[in-house]
């Protein structure tokens, strides 16, 4: 247990908060609804009382807005769409409306996002490769707001339930795939590597080559940001070596279609020259041409998944241990991986 | 002006519906909040008189919710991500929070929808190849919570403000480029007759060839729905036909993408055998080999003065009349077209 976070039984009732605080009640309560009538000053002694003393709201007194709070790391791709009707999904089923904001760029929301969050009361919120800093888990804890976290970017600590894929199979199931086409010059463009899924995803590479007894040389392993952008640049780079690999697995599928413009811009055709892997299964994969081979992730059942998992937790009378969960990824074989060709 | 719906003075006060409707103030009160407690017979009759008598809640009665409503007719492509970031960007710094819905497949969002808008009382509400009816259109009007439609898929009606896209500029501009080409038999393959957008480019289209003095085949435009899969499927009928034509304006960027797979699957090279022109300019429109010359729908552009009309008319202080703005389209030519060669 974490010093200074009793988790056991509720060490401090509202109005002793608020006397230990110096202010009313009904101040305290304002704080605990995200009302923007407190002095900043106020707010910072009242949520830091909260805080130390572990409080949270009981359920009956927090009534919630027929809502569930999305939020995205960026809202970028088709990636991010796929999501949404997961949420969306779980969300009509329920009767409940959902509230989409973007962390912008930023990989934790925003202070003023966490204050909105506690004003509108959702039922729960679902975050999707963001994290919160211990404060805004904090204040959503005390306002008995559950969430749940979608594919973590970093590591969600253990008293974080989340959804994942299992992304250290997939990037192994890829790279065995291109293995048993003959391939043994096998590079890979990664994504983030502060993304633990990025991670997993190359490390599931590694392992592929490994235990298939190939050498991993790490000036074919690149790092990207998982941007179509960067599948086009790491490619070029990757491509134009004399010694350029015969297959490359490009960690996701916008990377792929990077990479497929880096192929074409140099003459080099998938998949007589070039054999290629992408992850996720994007709508997009099966449409560009050659059809590209890829890792599918259920994006819209984990999505569904988390959803289902952070109204549980509202509804749950009890404390409830925190859930990790991961759903299978599958290998999508299409047109862009060949068997690889005898030396040029 | 018309019948039974006066525009200028407000006719009947909350009291006064309470009276006519038989129930008590405070319940006329429940149904403008959209609150469930109130019996569905009472609920209908009072919605009745609240339209009978064009009553509108006062601004300054209706405290609003720190919200916007973006309601979609569905969450399908990356269409949606372009238009949902605009209305973000407008949202974010307006320090509101968007709640995303969907229509599910049907062109007038539920009656259940409209209730839980009233209830949470947003800002406004952005609606997206959606429509009310008349009935929604009053609801909201009478809790005077303001409505835009962005790019409506039929006719939204003059008292409707809307934000659309010179749709029939754009269809005349692919094929003029077409035609500059030295293309003569040009397919097309549109949206949804249903859909005004999709009718401008058609006609656009048939500008462009009969201000050429080129006559318009009515065998070679077809009927698609703007998904992938009816490009795919009427491309091959387009491309199996003896007399083939040359290029193909495909009505939207999917259907492009439809487009492609049904040439490759018939052994031919765009644009060498087949010039494609999309609309919209999704992102994926650059990534696709070979990247598509497409017409350019600025969604997001569209989506924030949306957003932005939306907000305007919840703060104008008079009635403002409607407005129907259109932003500019514009031909970006990338390598899916080509001079027509001579013939086979």
């Amino acid at each position: 247990m974490k010093p200074g976070k009793p988790a056991e039984a509720q060490t401090a009732t509202l109005a002793e908060i608020a006397r230990e605080a110096g202010v009313s009640a009904p101040t305290v309560s304002k704080v605990l609804n995200g009302r923007a009538d407190v002095a900043p000053s106020t707010r910072t002694r009242v949520e830091e009382l909260l805080r130390t003393h572990g409080y949270r709201r009981r359920r009956a007194e927090a009534s919630r807005s027929p809502l569930i709070d999305l939020v995205f790391h960026e809202l970028e791709s088709a990636w991010a769409m796929e999501v949404i009707r997961g949420v969306e999904n779980v969300a009509q089923s329920a009767g409940l409306s959902v509230v989409l904001s973007e962390s912008a760029g930023r990989l934790t929301p925003g202070r003023s996002w966490a204050d909105q969050v506690a004003a509108r009361r959702p039922h729960g919120v679902v975050l999707v490769l963001s994290e919160l800093d211990a404060g805004q888990q904090a204040l959503l804890t005390s306002r008995s707001i559950p969430f749940v976290v979608v594919d973590p970017a970093g590591d969600p600590g253990p008293d974080v339930p989340s959804i994942g894929a299992t992304n250290w199979q997939g990037g192994l199931a890829a790279t065995r795939h291109l293995i048993e086409l003959g391939h043994t010059r096998i590079g890979a463009i990664s994504g983030p590597t502060r993304m633990m899924c990025s991670r997993a995803r190359i490390d599931g590479y590694r392992a592929a080559m490994e235990t298939a007894g190939l050498p991993v040389d790490s000036s074919l392993v690149l790092d990207g940001d998982f941007h179509h952008e960067a599948g086009y640049r790491l490619g070029l780079e990757l491509l134009r070596r004399p010694d350029r690999p015969t297959a490359i697995f490009a960690g996701n599928d916008l990377q792929a279609l990077g990479l497929y413009e880096a192929a074409r811009e140099l003459g080099l055709r998938i998949p007589e020259d070039l054999s290629v892997v992408g992850f996720d299964d994007l709508p997009v994969a099966r449409w560009v041409g050659p059809p590209l081979t890829t890792v599918r992730q259920p994006l819209t059942e984990m999505a569904e998944a988390a959803a289902r998992l952070v109204l549980e937790l509202g509804s749950a009378q009890e404390e409830r241990a925190a859930t990790r969960l991961e759903l299978a990824t599958s290998l999508v074989v299409r047109s862009s991986t060949a068997p690889v060709r005898p030396a040029q």
